[in-house]
């Protein structure tokens, strides 16, 4: 059922324009200043700073009229039927989503910037390093040691990319510059021409046995995958154990990934490798047993960031849709959670 | 003047397809027992095998009759007009033609392979490898520290390529997949549209002041130059003093770089780190100085390996020619040293 803000004919969340021009402007805490600035001018008002703990903002909340706020974390003093629209500046949505139920009638926007350009060239960047043996040479410079170390030429090599939209696509077509082969995999077959940057997309639902074959084959395995219900441990014992020799590469969320199944399949030897940008619990402490596994490196969830451009820029594409009340296309789905 | 085996009209060292077709097929030590084989049957003859010495090769060399000879090394035992075609399982020549004199009317072919896409694929991996901090993170991550490193998206940079022609072009190409900026400068100035994978070229001796301009813009400086007399020492003092904070990798000849005006640029820091694929005296003894250059890596002469099917290949296509009385492609003009 629409939310009270909600144009009847557009779904739920997505606000009236009317409603919009007397929103009050929120920001989270954590925004810089020349950031914070860019967005009351896309706005046309001031913005009004939350403090961190959210007990000095009890007069600004429960003033009267609709609020918008751009943020990473929604405050709990938000979550309640006067938001109109919550602008996320990540493009991983789930924490928002995960921290209790989500304000009924209430969009949710988000930031992707180039985040699929930064992405696929953080993808390419380790593919390219384990080729080209970086970190061995960096060690053998250290040692003055003048030895040829062997490289591969990732042409003709095969890279499954799990998830197709965006990121997915846009790591695809960098891989496929260097002559990879690229398959994809999305939870559900498609029809008719593969997506832009795939030579082809299989559905992991539908056809299983060709997943297999592919995981078998590939050279390299990059997850993609945004968290949700479904996919929650997607990378299992089952598909690890169907690799043999792949390098694993997680871009999406360390949730997807069962850390048990990913450790067996190092130290068997399924996985070559593991370059980890992210884990299911973030930041890993000092003493977390995941910096022990073998033969991997963890990046601090770094592959996608987003620069305060990205949030200027796709805040205001947002903006300019609501204000003509049609739905962003930066709109989350928050049912199905991305 | 054409050598005793050449083709009127065809210029000097293009043998003659009667000769070809007598000719003995000799192949200098280190090639793998399988590549013979694979020579043989391009050539279709038995191959005879020289040894390491050459004193054991005294007979052969003495009885009549036309050479071919394929390896890495002429032995001075075949440096005299009864030899007719050279091909080199290498790219560069240089090593070849600085030995001693070529024999007169000898034809030299050389290997190329899949070079420009390795080189390419080195290049870009040392380049994303930086951007990405893949050195820093793999040191970070043996410290199990989890903490974000700042990185760089490399599309929007300049990457200046020294080098317009093969190898030049299949760096730039590769480059400019991820959005990087691709200047080409050559020794002479080009007319026409830039080759494929250049986004301009410039010439060095025609236009100075604008190579200088790009030089100071750099993110990125490629040498991709062969060493000829036109070229030692090619990058000294005044090309490094315009530099201002590029990368500078070289994939070319370590003899094109002034070794002195290279580290004094990476301790003022207009060089901010090199990548030297090549070094003037390879290999690097233990205790050479090169070892000690601030914020570099030396990577053992490893970018553009060829493979055995390589050299198979560029043979069958050089023999293919010659045998019909054409120039191969993959001639070196032992005058121009390229």
């Amino acid at each position: 059922m629409p939310g009270p803000g909600a144009v009847p004919g557009e779904g739920p969340g997505v606000p009236a324009p009317e409603l919009l021009a007397r929103a009050r402007l929120l920001v989270a805490p954590g925004l810089s200043a020349s950031l914070v600035r860019e967005l009351e001018r896309i706005a046309g008002r001031g913005a009004k700073q939350l403090g961190a703990g959210g007990a000095a903002d009890g007069p600004l909340l429960t003033a009267d009229g609709p609020l918008l706020c751009v943020g990473a974390v929604l405050p709990d003093a938000l979550r309640n039927e006067r938001l109109l629209w919550f602008h996320s500046v990540n493009a991983g949505t789930d924490p928002l989503l995960a921290a209790g139920p989500w304000p009924a009638g209430a969009l949710l926007t988000r930031t992707v910037g180039r985040m699929g350009e930064r992405i696929a060239q953080y993808v390419l960047g380790w593919v390219l390093a384990e080729c080209q043996a970086v970190p061995e040479y960096v060690a053998q410079h250290a040692r003055a040691e003048w030895r040829r170390l062997p490289t591969e030429l990732v042409a003709g090599q095969t890279a499954l990319v799990y998830g197709t939209g965006r990121i997915g696509g846009a790591v695809a077509g960098l891989l496929r510059s260097c002559g990879v082969r690229t398959m994809g995999v999305g939870r559900t077959a498609r029809t008719g021409a593969a997506p832009a940057g795939f030579d082809r997309v299989i559905g992991a639902e539908a056809d299983p046995d060709a997943e297999a074959e592919e995981l078998a084959g590939a050279r390299w395995v990059v997850a993609a995958l945004p968290l949700t219900g479904a996919t929650e441990g997607f990378f299992g014992a089952g598909r690890f154990a169907a690799m043999r020799g792949a390098t694993f590469v997680n871009v999406g969320r360390g949730a997807t990934v069962d850390p048990v199944a990913l450790e067996g399949a190092l130290r068997g030897g399924g996985v070559r490798r593991a370059v980890l940008d992210v884990l299911p619990e973030e930041p890993a402490a000092p003493g977390a047993p995941v910096w022990r596994l073998p033969r991997t490196v963890i990046t601090s969830h770094s592959a996608g960031i987003t620069a305060d451009e990205d949030v200027a820029q796709d805040f205001a594409a947002c903006w300019e849709a609501v204000a003509a009340g049609r739905r962003p296309e930066l709109a989350v789905d928050t049912g199905r959670g991305y």
